[in-house]
């Protein structure tokens, strides 16, 4: 057997290779998914450039060795885990903003560039760079494409697909392509990019991005409204919808989360919060504040319980503190917290969440949810203080999670807005996509890794047929 | 020789298959590109619904002939010529809106929907369709999905792909495929719909396309300020854009468009007058007119000789009029006017309309410059009162459009931001994309048509190593 580990170390230096016995290895097996198995890979390579980049993929097709690409391993899908073993290829050092340009409203930044970091350096330049994923605070811009990551803001804003312009990118066997452009539209050729986006790393590892850049919005308002039950915030979430409002965030939480957050909070949610609403606008500081009390006042008129506005960034902050609070707050007092992020038509909210409301009567299973109420993207949240090391207790979750994807899937949903597939979804997949659908994706993925080395079990599941090749 | 016009018939109906000979053919031989050849094909199948598009599909594969997909012949680059010859095969009659869901805000439409009547019954439902190409009123939405067609709008808004979450397929060969989903959000396997989007019709047939609707802005208004030169419209642009104004459009022309509708436009441009910049706010009512007339002090500021602001339609309307009088002007003053739509970098933009003024100095060619100058996307317009007939007089002119795209590539920019490549910019894309990334594209392409059948001769140039396949 062939030590990849070693023949890395001969071309990168053994400082960039991490091996088997080295406890920063371990760090390379998990990801931030709830999966009870570790991965141990054989050994990771901790790229600087490019160049390296296309040498481990190079020398990793010489010797027919999966590699597993990891952006800041903040999936929640398994994504980034190198569930064949073989090499993991990070690009965490990859973090060099190598140009912001105000003129040209771009970024170009190396795939490791944490995305707080991107939003900070657009926003010096006095730029905007919308997408939100919660974990702003580490994840990578990279793993954000390769993802195709949301976010509160992709509402009004758009989700990473629409802000990745230009791609370079490194493929299996080593070769460097570079895809897409620099300005704000472009239909010269097909759409690489567009095509790269999302894939999880399994057709090619991101080396550079070309981002988009808005105008950066001078302000912003906050209204917190508090509903007795979902079914009331559903109807005011449509009526502001209705009256034209396209605001910047909508976002919805349930009765079982607000419960959560209750005793942390600085705001006393009343004893009767069934639903809390949060609605953001953007825009100019002039016309925020009375716009702002118009959407308070709609949110009255629907029937909220209370309802506050601030247009201040400290009132603001306090606003989300209970929003920012429910995901802490759920982890802290669970042994076993899976968070699945279906994505319903948006009229169907109301009822996804009844149904949910079955589902864990039905199964004992406490459950709670918060999420992108605007674009239907509901963060499902299944709760146990059981022993997550038992098999049956995981059995018994990962049951409730099936009912979840079939109530999904007969509401006309999708079983992912914005986390992806990676390895703990990709058995699901075949609930909502033909087997025809599935094969066209498979050669998509072969077209680019014919030996199917890079990030291997991922997205899509194997096929019948390939078992006997 | 085969006879398919025959056996087209025998499956479709005579009443479905124009044949050689009838002088309803003669349309499908060309298209709103101004290229100088007709392509007559063998005959134009004009299908009714998916399964006749399919059938289409399936016997031009059995019987080894091209088919050139048609939407509403629209198109400027050539991409619906049959210029192999074979089938046209038209989705012209496929105007069925078959749903539009005020709750989950999408409509399903089938591809020959005028986008028109599509933006019309998303308004009727209180919702919004913003891409919104010149085109409007007679292309259709299959074909702006097939050519990921832009539009003033497309600044704030994005382009055509942003709207299509789902797409119905047909194949070479005769398969049907439902692709995407109807949630606003989804990563569910990869991006097939983002894929097939742009592609020109040489993937599949687009049959059935689930479309995502926004909340609609229940006002606009509008601004029109006049420079005495594009540096100062540029430098106004700038600092709007810096200001963190993100209008819903923001258009340019230059002085030769200007010259081109003074006698015809309402508005008596003054005769200082070299640049036009048009701004289009939308939002709440409330809040318009105020908005409109800070942006249309900032104008003042930044050096306009003139600016009028208008928030009610119908004088908006009347603020519209030089904007859209400029194409019909240009074409009624001469034989040959070709419209490129270069896109540029949106820093390049006063720079590139310099490069513009040199080549026509150089060339002698008349160029008016006009177009969406958030997005950097610039309608470069030749033109020329010669023989449109006399190859060299065509020679002369194609000579200008090289060295126009040299400079845009030049200024980092790309060949076309909304028009695609068709047949008549496809000799050029090596210009500006390596062999690599074109050999790439000639895989995807063959992925989905081994054949090469469907729409051939479009959008990637042929490669080297084809020659002797």
């Amino acid at each position: 057997m062939i030590d990849i580990g070693e023949i890395l170390r001969r071309e990168l230096g053994s400082e960039r290779v991490l091996l088997r016995g080295d406890d920063r290895l371990e760090p390379y097996g998990r990801d931030e998914s709830p999966l009870p198995q570790v991965f141990p890979p054989d050994c990771a390579a901790l790229c600087d450039d490019a160049e390296q980049v296309a040498t481990v993929l190079r020398l990793c097709a010489e010797h027919r060795v999966p590699v597993t690409p990891r952006g800041a391993g903040s999936g929640m899908c398994g994504g980034a885990l190198p569930v064949r073993g073989g090499v993991v290829l990070s690009t965490e050092k990859m973090q060099r903003i190598l140009e912001v340009d105000a003129d040209d409203m771009v970024a170009v930044v190396e795939p490791g560039v944490v995305t707080g970091n991107l939003a900070e350096a657009a926003s010096a330049a006095g730029l905007f760079y919308p997408p939100d994923p919660a974990s702003l605070e580490y994840c990578s811009i990279g793993g954000n494409a390769a993802t195709n990551a949301g976010g509160p803001r992709a509402f009004k804003y758009g989700v990473t697909r629409e802000y990745i312009l230009g791609l370079e990118v490194a493929l299996m066997g080593g070769e460097r392509l570079r895809c897409g452009r620099r300005t704000a539209k472009g239909v010269t050729g097909y759409d690489l990019v567009a095509g790269f986006v999302g894939t999880e790393g399994t057709f090619g590892v991101i080396t550079e991005l070309v981002v988009k850049l808005l105008p950066k919005p001078q302000g912003a308002a906050t209204a917190l409204a508090v509903f007795a039950d979902v079914a009331g915030a559903g109807a005011c979430i449509s009526a502001l919808l209705r009256s034209g409002l396209r605001p910047s965030v909508l976002e919805l939480a349930d009765r079982a989360s607000i419960d959560h957050v209750r005793h942390k909070s600085r705001y006393r949610f009343p004893a009767s919060a069934g639903a809390v609403v949060l609605i953001e606008i953007d825009g100019d500081p002039e016309d925020l504040q009375t716009q702002i009390e118009r959407i308070g006042m709609a949110c009255d008129e629907q029937g909220a319980v209370d309802v506050l506005v601030a247009s201040d960034a400290a009132e603001r902050r306090g606003l989300w503190e209970a929003r920012r609070l429910i995901s802490p707050c759920l982890k802290e007092a669970h042994t076993i917290k899976v968070n699945e992020d279906v994505c319903v038509p948006r009229g169907r909210i109301v009822e996804m969440l009844r149904r949910v409301d079955r589902i864990s009567a039905d199964t004992g299973i406490d459950v709670a949810v918060f999420g992108h109420a605007g674009d239907g993207n509901l963060h499902v949240n299944l709760l146990s203080n059981d022993d997550p090391g038992d098999p049956a207790v995981r059995a018994h979750v990962m049951a409730a999670a099936h009912r979840l994807f079939v109530e999904t899937i007969e509401l006309r949903g999708t079983l992912s807005g914005e986390h992806g597939i990676g390895t703990s979804k990709r058995d699901f997949l075949p609930m909502e996509q033909s087997e025809a659908l599935l094969e066209w994706q498979r050669k998509w993925k072969r077209m680019w890794d014919p030996l199917e080395l890079l990030n291997p079990g991922k997205v899509i599941p194997d096929g019948v047929s390939r078992c006997s090749e």
